[in-house]
């Protein structure tokens, strides 16, 4: 069970309506959930900055499965770090493109050099690395 | 069938040293494809300033199953955009740590608000939307 | 003068001394003060998103004056734009190298226009923009 | 003086328009200059990730002038580290307003930690990184 701590905040009047009204439009029931998820998201931040700390990551690669043999390749790739990955969805995006988005854990080093591999790849034509948290830590 | 154009490019000499170093490191086998990944990323970051532009997204986003009825709600919140969601993943990361990933298709407003909004959610810990691409016209 | 709201936010403890020790370890002497920054950081983020925003910006540029006439020219394009820079500083890096930080102000759209074209200019070998404010609103 | 390498790349000819296309809008003069720039921009990101290298970054901020005796400290902390500080630039924005760009030398580790020390200081609304290069070794 977490244990909650409450405290209080000062802020300039005119910044804290200017923040309420942002963070509604985007869906905040609450100023505090916005301001924690402030808080979380400068966390998560900073864990990537260290390489041995462990963390997830998701890749997104969108690739034309009629390029060569990538397809063949990004599975025999992934299946080399088996041990990383916790899941791959393929979406069939039209005659030609696919996109995969692949979830992997471990240090932010190991998460990254894989994403710089697969992105490299012949025949992906777009990637991106998201860099997310295990969760474990962040309450 | 995509037709290819030739073309010459001349670069400062340690300059392309120190890329085809940096690219070789993270796996590129060409350098003319890394060149064509950097342009191809440069176009597709272009295509998101666009409010209207045909964008794919994908959405991460970690949160405790046992915090409310936050799995409930993200799905229904995903039920009412039906239409944008080609596939959603879900990963049981440990007991109370859940990572979901969600793939929607849509313009780039419509993806960056569905994304506000399923990231605002109270229970998400972190979230983050990745800006990709349908591939339909990136070679 | 302005007006101060206080109001009480409740925090899981372990995030919050997660929080705490980045803050002071960053040089923060306040929670409050660390939350605030995060605050306006949002603010001025999603200032930027609406093209007709009253902002402010600096353009780094680092170019190797022995390159062509780009100085010349880096000056012409600067004299165009004069109702929009504040300032201009200069600093000899190297007996090749120089770093300009171009202060400018106007909308988003003008500030980013005016840029990409500095930044684009032949010569200039790297070039960044901070989006920043005029502070007006920013307390 | 420097040695330049000329190189052929292969590109779908759509890609390469849509390419052409950008750059031109954004001013680049040739297809050959805005790909260096993609290549020298991917080689400064790359640079930063050692906190050994030798760097230029600029610090802007924005502060009032009227809170507490934030200007006094912050030339304080900036004399402190005299080494590292190439030049301060300071723009009077409105009668309350201020932004102050500082161009500081050093490690990827000490430029990065300078600016979250003065970005952290009370009193300041809003600061940015700007993480370039010396150009020493980027032609």
């Amino acid at each position: 069970m977490s244990n909650l701590t409450r405290f209080g905040i000062s802020m300039d009047t005119t910044l804290l309506e200017a923040f309420d009204q942002l963070t509604q439009k985007a869906g905040y029931q609450s100023r505090s959930e916005a301001i924690r998820d402030l808080v979380r998201d400068y966390l998560v931040q900073s864990q990537w900055h260290d390489p041995q700390a462990a963390v997830i990551g998701t890749i997104t690669l969108v690739y034309d499965h009629h390029s060569g043999d990538v397809e063949h390749q990004l599975t025999h790739l992934q299946h080399q770090h088996i041990g990383h990955i916790c899941a791959t969805t393929h979406v069939h995006l039209d005659e030609h493109n696919c996109l995969e988005v692949i979830i992997v854990k471990g240090t932010s080093e190991t998460v990254r050099s894989l994403a710089d591999h697969l992105i490299a790849h012949h025949g992906v034509k777009h990637g991106e690395l998201v860099c997310t948290t295990t969760g474990a830590n962040l309450h």
